[in-house]
């Protein structure tokens, strides 16, 4: 197998790309805009939903299944919302097709739908609107519950992952009997998210909230975990917002509290979504292709044989499927490629190219010597490991390796976060170095509108561990109480 | 709580509708036809998910993930399966919203699609127009994947699960070098359907083929199974069809064979949907509410205490927390319900309404005697179980209920399988016993139509274990081979 990959530092976005396509991640369909998972990218989908929804259930939540489509009068009930996602949304019109007289397929024009429906782009309003029906009283609160969808935003610049008019999420909804209670969820969910993205996908993120600017629309506060890519570029990778009472008085949403009286809901919803798998293809991965963190991984160790003629087959192949069913009954996830159709070379090439954290390699003077040959991909190092200590060796180098990422994303993203004190420092940063740059902000969104039109970076968060430190803006020289992390982001 | 749920004998269809909603399943949503299906409902959803997807992995199948949206022009290329499917179509035509010179949301009339997107009604046109990319050689095949998605059918008269706008299927679409390979898999998929419904819904089926009339839009045949309802209507519960290379031809997929010869590819595709949940709260339940079959219950053991005080309160709780300890090490779901804002008496209701299959009960006199109360949901019955016994004979009991469902719908189902030989029998037997009806037919779809006009009725199936049997049609008189079952089906 021949990569053929563009390299890193030549274009990282080509780069991109071609990964994603080559290692059977995802492809463009014939539908503009919507992409195909393979199974391979979806196996590592599968692996995240998993763990997600594990953490979920973990924290009391509940999964529930909504309506695709949303009456255009309910999108227009939330002013805010309604403009956040207006100008992006595919809207169903007719009901069915026919056969014209020419013979050809064509929308019936008699079956035009009363109302409009657009296909959700995301669900609070279709979900508030039947949360009404659930909730009378403080007795029924709180309502835990999430939702793994798909949704349509009809973006006009698609990327594989990044950027697609249709993806794949989870969305959590939850209603709250008090302020507290829902700022409280909204924080949670924030912090299940950076845990979920540090521990299983090796990506440091920061927690922090956004923004009036780039806040969710509807949102009165949004939190956000951001990581940062090979490129300097930065990537939302979470956000869980605090809705306040916003979508229960749009949608009339009351319960009668301990003394009877009725108040407004409180509401929170979270989401993450397909982007992530984009995320873990640029923080991690290299110009021979992904990398793989062990957590995500859906073959975790690949055995390769190497020998010449059916008998040295037949003795390297007894090893190995004794060390399978040995890795195996430690939950490893490990794989045999015997194919007699494909040379090693090939075969290392290919489960490099795909990001498999570990490979054996098994040859006549392994067997002779009771030795195996492990590469790991991360570091493209090898070494010969006894026979006795390879499943203890094995089960601590997918720990160490998980670590490892996790290590060598954080010290790239710690050399990447700037402080600067000068409008002329922070244009010379973002050009030369990427990056976050760590700023003074007047906190005004004229200011940071300004900042993006002649830089294209946005405030990526507010960081929730901000020292305060009196100063002036970047930009105004307006005072200022704390630095904000600026970025071009994905 | 109280149930006020009409009785099955009384108006089944309303029995059916009252229960969905009151054991929190599904309701219907704002958007016509579409229903939430609430977390109650999904939780039993996704036990079944994750029983068929193991299933479906263990015969060798993938998950991948396909556009939502189908351009018209793909699905116009395989005449028969655009015949079948778009008279219940939703077509997306715009991709914007905009705020009108009266300050209301209406769609942008510059924002016109070129070409309409259907939301998929299923995705064998946009999966084979895929397939073409992936497949160049025998070595390319098979290819076998299984999708997890939404679909929309715009269908006019809707009932929860049954028949809904919007429903949660799996779509399986694989991909074959030779004819043999490919029926092979198809009767390979609805074998495993009939082992899951059989032994996690306790739901008896026949296999069969389907006649031309009911066949799928698309299909050479299609195999399936079929299930009977408590008031005698058969539901069909899964089909998987043989496709030939008709989606091949229409998509243009070929393969160099081994002799370096262009083929077209064998199809198959299969599915089942949340349309199971009707078949399992109409098989089991009763007028009391759900009957859950152990193996799909999220919850399988209640334990609901009975005091007087705090201080019995905390020493039955005591015991209940050991017990359920005991329990859960056994991988048994168990909760234990001691809220106080709820009598034991109405919390009784509330899980026979849900179907719980097995309700511990703790009073003072059983913790005097070592004790506990153990009620099966299927029978109603109760037993007194001494502590030294009580974690075998929940887990023994489980496995019982769930083989004594099967056996009970069995019973029933062979009861209502009623030969005929003359027609003036079969709408006698449809119209006293209902059922399925084995009669000969003389082959034709004409006939099966004429029949179907008159009695409502359908052929079911052509059972794949019919005899031999030399006989003439019910209707027309004309020689037939063997019996074919008819049914009013859901």
């Amino acid at each position: 197998m021949s990569k053929n990959l563009t390299k890193r530092a030549e274009d990282y976005s080509k780069w991109y790309n071609e990964l994603v396509v080559k290692a059977d991640l995802a492809e463009n369909s014939g539908v503009r805009g919507c992409m195909v998972i393979k199974p391979y990218g979806y196996a590592i989908w599968e692996k995240m939903q998993a763990e997600l929804d594990r953490m979920f259930k973990e924290t009391g939540h509940q999964n529930a299944y909504f309506p695709l489509f949303i009456p255009k009068s309910y999108f227009s009930k939330e002013a805010s919302h309604v403009d956040g996602f207006a100008k992006e949304c595919a809207v169903v019109t007719h009901y069915r097709l026919k056969t014209g007289e020419d013979g050809k397929i064509e929308v019936d024009p008699d079956a035009k739908l009363e109302e409009e429906l657009i296909v959700r782009p995301t669900s609070e309003t279709i979900i508030w609107d039947t949360y009404r029906g659930w909730i009378q009283s403080y007795r029924d609160l709180p309502i835990l519950v999430n939702q793994w969808a798909n949704v349509v935003r009809w973006e006009m610049r698609t990327r594989l992952f990044l950027r697609t008019a249709e993806f794949l999420w989870q969305e959590g909804h939850t209603a709250h009997a008090t302020q507290t209670e829902a700022i409280a969820e909204a924080e949670q969910m924030m912090n299940v998210y950076a845990d979920f993205a540090e521990n299983f996908m090796a990506i440091p993120v920061i927690k922090g909230v956004k923004s009036a600017n780039e806040r969710f629309a509807g949102a009165i506060e949004t939190y956000c975990i951001e990581a940062l890519m090979q490129d300097g570029k930065a990537l939302q990778a979470g956000t869980s917002h605090f809705l306040g009472q916003n979508f229960a008085k749009a949608f009339d949403v009351k319960f009668a509290n301990q003394e009877g009286k009725q108040e407004y809901v409180w509401a929170t919803s979270w989401g993450v979504s397909t982007r992530l798998m984009g995320a873990l293809v640029m923080t991690h991965s290299d110009d021979n292709g992904l990398v793989l963190p062990p957590n995500l991984a859906p073959i975790q160790v690949i055995i390769v044989p190497i020998y010449k003629g059916d008998e040295q087959l037949a003795a390297i192949s007894e090893e190995a499927k004794q060390l399978m069913a040995r890795l195996r009954k430690l939950g490893i996830s490990v794989k045999y490629d015997d194919r007699t159709t494909h040379k090693p070379g090939w075969k290392f090439n290919e489960y490099e190219l795909k990001g498999v954290p570990v490979r054996i390699a098994i040859g006549p003077n392994d067997l002779a010597n009771g030795t195996f040959e492990v590469a790991r991909r991360d570091t493209l190092t090898k070494e010969t490991i006894l026979s006795a200590d390879i499943v203890s060796h094995i089960s601590d180098l997918l720990e160490e390796m998980q670590k490892d990422m996790f290590t060598k994303a954080l010290a790239y993203r710690e050399e990447h976060i700037t402080e600067v004190n000068s409008f002329e420092e922070f244009k010379e940063v973002l050009e030369n170095k990427a990056g976050f740059v760590s700023a003074h902000w007047d906190g005004t969104p004229e200011t940071e509108e300004k900042i993006k039109d002649l830089t294209k970076a946005t405030i990526r968060c507010i960081p929730l561990d901000r020292k305060e430190e009196a100063g002036s803006c970047v930009f105004t020289g307006a005072p200022s109480k704390g630095r904000v992390l600026f970025a071009r982001a994905y």
